[in-house]
């Protein structure tokens, strides 16, 4: 006998035997010699049947991952579809006759319901297979594919346990272990029992399979999949296993994908709800609409019942005249919401409205300009200084700018409308702390918004109540009018972001310089109004002088609000020492309350005399804000006099006070440095 | 001249030339077979290594996508981490000296207020490249991988135009036509300059590079990786392009995972300032709590500043006598909330915690749980039935069972504030439909909860209020006792769910039974107290028992709110029709309201009888409410007798005026059956 092994690297692939020289009674060392030589060449025939093999081992793999990865991140879905479409389109690399995947519940508790007639011991306790992490084992879908003769895909959702792929018992056995299974002839086993006759009227007849679990990162179960009758006839064999193991492995990976969606939808729901929810508790009651639309009283019914025009009737009545507000004159700069109640605020808001012309012309219905108005109030929360009061006064600002400091030449009733409702909502759902306490104190409005952090979470709940038709203003524009109003809207509120302030002063400073020549009205109107850009920067520039108008105030205004300006910056510094365990900036720390009005000057100087200025400039209307300005400026800077004066004193104290401190120590023998008494 | 191709497959992979034979001019016909012979093989051994090498690149290829998958999925995280965890993983497969990933910034617009310079023309507009779908191109990070030598790994932030990764221009030129660009020789080429000393202190000089684009499955080039340097000295091949090719594939495709998780965090930031507003808006104000406890009149001070005890003894002052709440006594079945007013019943509810006297032992701060009650109170829509109302008679009712009914003796006194509060709870943010509605109107809730979902939502509402210290009741429990009143809270509102109450009859009647033929109390009490689950099981029919009670009510009381649960009802109808576009069921179509007594009768017999006659057998306190349900349904019946009696009269009445018609038309021929005139 003569032999050879075929060897394909260490493997050995198979040998050679040639047996009983014919003629003689064995072998010569010359048949050995012709024979290895032959063998030699046998060797490179079958090592590269052999590599040619794996070659197609390793691009089958290659392509189910790869096919199976460009569906599994085609678009987020369930298990079901993911694993669908994955096993559906790797299907001619996996050279068998059929496959299935059964899904596994994966329900871990039970309900406390549920378990009680069990605890009570009216129930047996469940005692079948469970999967490693404690689950009982229920398939609550399998997906079958026979690629034999036509292609069909069948999908049974709640199989029965006497379903022939479960049947046998292997998918569970696979569910309980968690090893890979190779059944190399079905029919010879005894453990399991497989259906012997066809399985269905396909005809199909399972000879033999292999079962992998499909496993999670969490080392979970998720599903079975089993693979049937290799399309050669032959059992499964390694490399088999190693394509299907890697599919399987990538589809139990790829779960992931499913989880995340599963929670980002759950999220979106709790984020819905939540929501709604905000929109019900902060919305105007039907009580509270009563309380300045009194329909109710006057007509006995609904608004909704009632004609708008007896409604504007009813809503003009109700609201102040622009003139006497609680004796204060709407279309004054010097306007004081001090001696006007939250509530009557909300009343001269929409009378503001009407003043403007817009209630008629873009048929805002009455009811919902109060429910708005009322709304927008109920957006403000309680706090020192961004409350609504505040929102208020930049509302009303920007009402006399465009009416009383003529700036309404250059903007369309459309987008005089937005302005001041987009004044109106600027600081709406305030929280007494600027953008860099919410960066510093990672709040969800920080991760959330990137930059103009405040700014875009007050433009967002703008929005939200614009959506809510009950609430929307602009109910009855068209749509590109009412995509005008949201750009207005944009440009408004993130306007008021005091750091995109130094980005604009030059461009506004441009416009004005521009326009302070042309000796023509009209030419100026033009220039401004037919560029969007310029009404744009207009606009930007206007909001900031709304939102700082506070320092345009009469002193005795000024004063007051200056101090719950600096009270809400206090609590601001107390938050950052107490919660972020930081030392707050002197305009946040109480302790240097008294440089208050040195500050205030400089806030003055190096901020808001620019504004006024320039619009004084711009339009002359408007130099009775410049002047308030200045009157203010005054009185901080003799206040902050006092206080140097102060310090001063205290100053000259503290040194003569250490002066006789020296002098005294020096009676004995301090002032080494001058004299040497004692040597 | 022989010549002999050595063919794999179709490819070509050399030629082998036999030139000028030694001592003759030509080749003979033996030499070419010969030469042929020996070809034969040679043929065989290039097959052989071609195919290895084929085989070496597939499996590298199947090696980089499962070691990338397996990083891919391992956890949700940013573009950054995910492509660098999954390139570190494959750095042995790709056999080159150095790669490195540029990434793309994928902003497409710009801030309104950064156009503004564009726009006015005083800043020139971007001319530079661009990606296929518009965005500039700028790589915002560059990750570095160094594998010759010490391995190392580079992050540069910011990378400056001349880095050497991008200074040649060729990762731009990809990103800007999406090519995969193999320079084979990059000293030669005239089209990128790539720096052609060593790049850095490592002394990596490029000799060839591999670049491709990285396309996620929007199409959109979210970066380039670029491979330098073949470990053999080559320059790349195909199949090296093979194989970055399935690399950058498979990561421009898992972009997804990096795209949904923050979406994922996005909404999650939402959802978290949704639930903060949501809480800000409907939580106690400090106006409201000193409505109640009012201690800026008493003690001039805020409630966190006073004493406790002086606390409690104001508390107790302000909220009526439990025998005398507006002429009704807290302590009767037959108590009736129509004499009181909403705002009364807040302290109505207080009193009962002190009435179980759970305060004092529970150290429940005063203000905490008036801001609790109030609360819990606003929490309640203003709906026709399940409002405060109705919330705060579920928990009186429980107050009740536990007190008059002497339920008490089962339970801890943690267990009897932890059920009175959570009943006070059980209906919180109701919207007036039921849990059908939901899922016919696939609201968020119904896509939240599979199950019982408004009562998982109330629970859920009742736990947010828990979670807020300044809300929280149980503030002052340890750990274990704060979780004993969870699980009550759980098992006291899912038990609200009616579809659950068929599943605990049984359980509960058994329980009955069983105490029944006890002739000491102290065995009942054992039996019940000792097993946590015939606990839960009377807990839970208590709560149905509460929720339902309104049957039990003097009739004056029950025949008004039984019209507000059908008002409700048929609201519910209403929207059905309206908005679902379906024909309500009886009990909730108006149409049908004639029908209500008998409905009623219907309801009594089928679901309420039970739960009072069990509790009136199981404790004999009780029966007042069963008595209280007997009477009205002798009411209801009596109605429905009434109803059934004008029904039959005009029944009878229709009937006849048909005969009349039939006998009308008889006169002319009708009659057919009977006789035949004409005929």
């Amino acid at each position: 006998m003569l032999t050879f092994p075929l060897m394909a690297e260490k493997e050995c692939l198979g040998v050679v035997l040639a047996l009983n020289k014919i003629g003689a009674d064995t072998f010569t060392a010359e048949d050995v010699n012709l024979f290895h030589k032959y063998m030699n060449f046998a060797q490179v025939i079958a090592m590269q049947h052999y590599t040619a093999y794996m070659f197609n081992v390793e691009s089958r793999r290659s392509q189910v991952l790869l096919w199976s990865a460009s569906k599994v991140f085609e678009e987020l879905t369930d298990i079901e579809r993911q694993f669908h479409k994955a096993l559906y389109t790797v299907r001619t690399y996996l050279l068998c006759e059929r496959y299935s995947v059964g899904l596994l519940d994966m329900t871990k508790e039970k309900e406390f319901y549920d378990e009680w007639p069990v605890k009570l011991g009216d129930v047996e306790p469940y005692k079948g297979p469970k999967t490693p992490d404690g689950r009982e084992i229920i398939f609550y879908k399998i997906i079958d594919y026979l690629l034999e003769g036509k292609e069909e895909i069948k999908v049974i959702p709640g199989p029965p346990a006497d379903h022939w792929a479960l049947v046998s018992g292997l998918p569970t056995y696979v569910a309980e272990n968690g090893f890979i299974c190779n059944m190399m002839n079905v029919a010879a086993d005894d453990f399991f029992t497989f259906q012997k006759e066809a399985v269905d009227d396909s005809g199909f007849v399972i000879k033999n399979c292999l079962s992998l679990p499909i496993v999670n990162k969490k080392e979970e179960i998720v599903g079975i999949a089993t693979f049937f009758n290799r399309k050669d006839g032959k059992p499964f064999d390694e490399h088999d296993e190693q394509i299907t193991e890697a599919l399987t492995q990538f589809l139990g990976w790829s779960v992931l994908n499913c989880d995340t969606y599963d929670r980002l939808n759950r999220m979106e729901y709790r984020k819905d709800i939540a929501q709604e929810m905000l929109l019900y508790q902060s919305r105007c009651t039907t009580a509270e609409l009563q309380s300045i639309l009194n329909t109710n009283e006057k007509f006995d019914s609904e608004p909704e019942d009632c004609d708008q025009k007896e409604l504007y009737k009813l809503l003009r009545a109700t609201c102040p005249p622009a003139d006497n507000v609680n004796g204060e004159n709407l279309y004054l700069f010097s306007f004081s919401d001090f001696p006007v109640s939250e509530f009557d605020l909300i009343k001269a808001g929409i009378r503001m409205f009407f003043e403007l012309g817009v209630i008629e012309k873009f048929k805002v219905p009455a009811e919902t300009l109060t429910r708005w108005m009322y709304t927008v109030r109920k957006g403000y929360r309680s706090i020192t200084y961004h409350n609504w009061r505040h929102g208020f006064n930049v509302g009303h600002t920007m009402f006399c700018l465009l009416q009383t400091g003529r700036l309404r030449k250059y903007y369309s009733d459309l987008d005089a409308f937005a302005m001041v409702a987009a004044a109106f909502c600027h600081d709406i759902d305030h929280r007494g702390t600027n953008n860099l306490y919410q960066t510093k104190s990672s709040s969800p409005l920080a991760k959330l918004h990137g930059s103009s952090i405040m700014e875009r979470h007050h433009l967002e709940y703008s929005k939200t109540l614009m959506a809510e038709e009950s609430l929307n203003i602009f109910c009855n524009l068209q749509k590109r009018q009412f995509e005008t109003v949201q750009h207005s809207f944009d440009v408004c509120i993130i306007a008021t972001d005091l750091a995109l302030y130094f980005k604009k002063r030059t461009m506004f400073q441009n416009i004005v310089n521009a326009t302070e020549p042309m000796p023509d009205e009209k030419e100026a109107i033009a220039f401004i109004s037919n560029n969007p850009t310029r009404k744009e920067i207009v606009m930007a520039m206007m909001m900031t002088g709304c939102d700082l108008s506070a320092i345009t105030k009469p002193w005795e205004v000024q004063s007051k609000v200056a101090l719950m300006v600096a009270a809400e910056f206090w609590e601001q510094g107390d938050l950052e020492r107490n919660v972020l365990d930081q030392q707050p900036i002197p305009m946040m720390d109480r302790n240097c309350s008294e440089q208050l009005p040195k500050m205030q000057c400089g806030f003055i100087d190096f901020v808001c005399s620019f504004v006024y200025k320039e619009f004084s400039r711009f339009h002359k209307e408007i130099k009775p804000m410049f002047d308030g300005l200045n009157n203010n400026r005054a009185h901080w800077n003799e206040q902050a006099e006092v206080y140097n004066a102060k310090m001063k004193v205290i100053d000259e104290q503290k040194k003569k006070l250490e002066e006789d401190e020296a002098r005294k120590a020096g009676g004995g023998g301090d002032g080494k440095s001058k004299t040497c008494t004692i040597c």
